[in-house]
């Protein structure tokens, strides 16, 4: 474990998540559910069911389906679009999660033969796809982008590129692993923006904090070819109602909440960018994260993150990442950062304040 | 819901399973289990580590991972050897769950060249293999095996099928989801069993009841290469504890209980056998399951065992399959059949004798 690990984990308080990912975040969604509900089995019955329904909704798709991850999802949901049109062109972000957490498996696994759009630094604009022809199969877009601090496209310009991919008959896939998330800055619902998409993929262990599982949304006859691949890549199985449960629980507990977590995240962004030699990407947050950047080297901002901790009892961070020569890390906030009272919120600001 | 289900689902007592799949199943395995105790993240930490360790000892192997399912687990195995010799030549038996259960996943995503070997209605045996050469990646075995009752070759062909495969450099994958079950008949340990073998899967929701979830087991390089498959498939979920524990809970309860269900099943094979019209394949049991053949249409058994829940409470089946022009049940016994009085069961025999 490293240096900030350790303290992260030892902290009182944390600015990130909803607190320590432990066994009494299931037992929490079992609390009340009574004991002879019966299991889901292979993808029928009435938990798993009601769930995928209620999400449908929700999306404003006719039909979505329960994975065990959004990996699962999101690849089959690209293999679909693939297939049908018979092409294996597919375009993404050189940074989303396809290409950088997934070992390969769209290329290995699909054969997918993948066109990068925009860059590293910046979210996929309209600029970046109008070159994108009809033998392309599938562009999929995330919103928000979390490896670039969770910024999205203006939605006049997400508008712009869903007519172009219309109009090339290429499928638009949703990475909508923190869909929920960003549409308090959107001020749109959860189907107003799946309704640009094809297919939409919402992850409920991120700003939700369930245990694990993702949905995937469209229309019937494309959920019912996903479960078929559900099956191929094993990810049906006998009982998923332990992510299901704790996956609705948490849906209800926190749906209302994503505003909050977003005005927080503008908050914290502001006061952290009147503090010299930190800053955040983006400056105003869209969405309820950013990249919390140092003016610093490596081991004076684990010192700075130290004396926080030891100071003020809070962990502002697990880990730093490093791009091109800059360090950041990144904050997401959820329940965690409501429960530190405000008095030690303003010291930790002293205290980075005064030992930069 | 078909007629069985329904009665089935009703019935005071069921024999086979070991009780209704329901959310109590979730919540004995947690009950004891401390609120703060923390989720594996990614594939590591104490809980998953430790039981992947104590699998690896109970197979014999240097290394385990634990996985969704054993369809990933097993397409993941067969992937590695495949890779490894450059060859997508397998060898399976008609009825192995890749072929009958994975939606072709096998040559979908992996494009495996698939020989049958042995025949729908037994076992593999050495006859059937010896014609494999050099070029073959990997010959997948299941012990016992599901589809046809549960019956295992000889352990001194099984030892003729090894020496044939070690001398052509063809890998032997284990499909033990069932193998504790049958170490009863074989006499040896999972680990003598094992050391046949280059990798094994073993299920966590068959013979020991858990709610699902798979352990693959191998040598060290063979266990990091599956590790980065998991990850591939999307099987690599940030937590796997719900079914951990409970794998982990219901192996440390019931893996001394398999020597009964063993006895369970010869017992209730040989009365069965008794009965006019009435046959078990095995006629003597291997393990704690066997098919029940019915010498009648559909609807006399149906009759019958609607007959039978009504006289005495007791759900024989859920479902009637069809082999050739023959109707059976699979019957695999577990826990739900101990709890059963003597003299239901007594009353149970002498319904179906009396009304065939």
């Amino acid at each position: 474990m490293t240096l900030l690990q350790d303290i992260y984990q030892k902290s009182l308080y944390t600015l990130s998540g909803h607190g320590v990912r432990q066994v009494e975040v299931l037992k929490e969604a079992f609390r009340h559910v009574p004991e002879d509900v019966t299991s889901d089995i292979y993808g029928e019955g009435q938990i798993i069911a009601a769930f995928e329904k209620k999400m449908a909704t929700l999306l404003g798709k006719e039909k979505a389906v329960f994975f065990p991850s959004g990996t699962m999802a999101q690849q089959i949901a690209l293999r679909i679009w693939s297939d049908k049109k018979q092409s294996k062109k597919i375009a993404y972000h050189p940074l989303c999660h396809l290409e950088i957490h997934e070992q390969d498996g769209p290329r290995i696994l699909h054969q997918f033969d993948v066109t990068f759009v925009s860059e590293a630094n910046r979210p996929v604009g309209y600029e970046d796809i109008c070159h994108l022809d009809d033998s392309f199969a599938a562009l999929l877009l995330e919103l928000p982008q979390r490896e670039i601090g969770g910024v999205v496209p203006p939605l006049s310009e997400l508008q712009q590129m869903v007519n172009h991919c219309r109009k090339n008959n290429i499928k638009l896939h949703l990475d909508g692993a923190r869909l929920l998330e960003v549409l308090p800055y959107y001020e749109k619902s959860a189907a107003e923006v799946s309704a640009l998409f094809d297919s939409v993929y919402l992850s409920f262990y991120k700003g939700v904090g369930g245990i694990a599982g993702a949905i995937l949304a469209g229309d019937e006859s494309f959920i019912e070819e996903a479960k078929i691949w559900k099956r191929r890549f094993g990810g049906d199985l006998i009982s998923l109602y332990p992510y299901i449960i704790p996956a609705d629980y948490y849906y209800e507990k926190r749906k209302n909440k994503m505003k909050r977590y977003y005005e927080i995240s503008r908050y914290f962004a502001e006061r952290f960018n009147q503090i010299n030699g930190l800053y955040t990407k983006p400056k105003v947050p869209q969405s309820n994260m950013f990249h919390l950047y140092f003016e610093q080297g490596i081991e004076e901002i684990e010192q700075l993150l130290k004396l926080v901790y030891e100071e003020c009892g809070v962990g502002i961070t697990a880990s730093i990442q490093k791009k091109d020569n800059d360090y950041f890390a990144e904050i997401s906030f959820g329940d965690a950062v409501t429960v530190i009272p405000e008095t030690v919120i303003e010291k930790m600001f002293l205290t980075i304040k005064q030992n930069r």
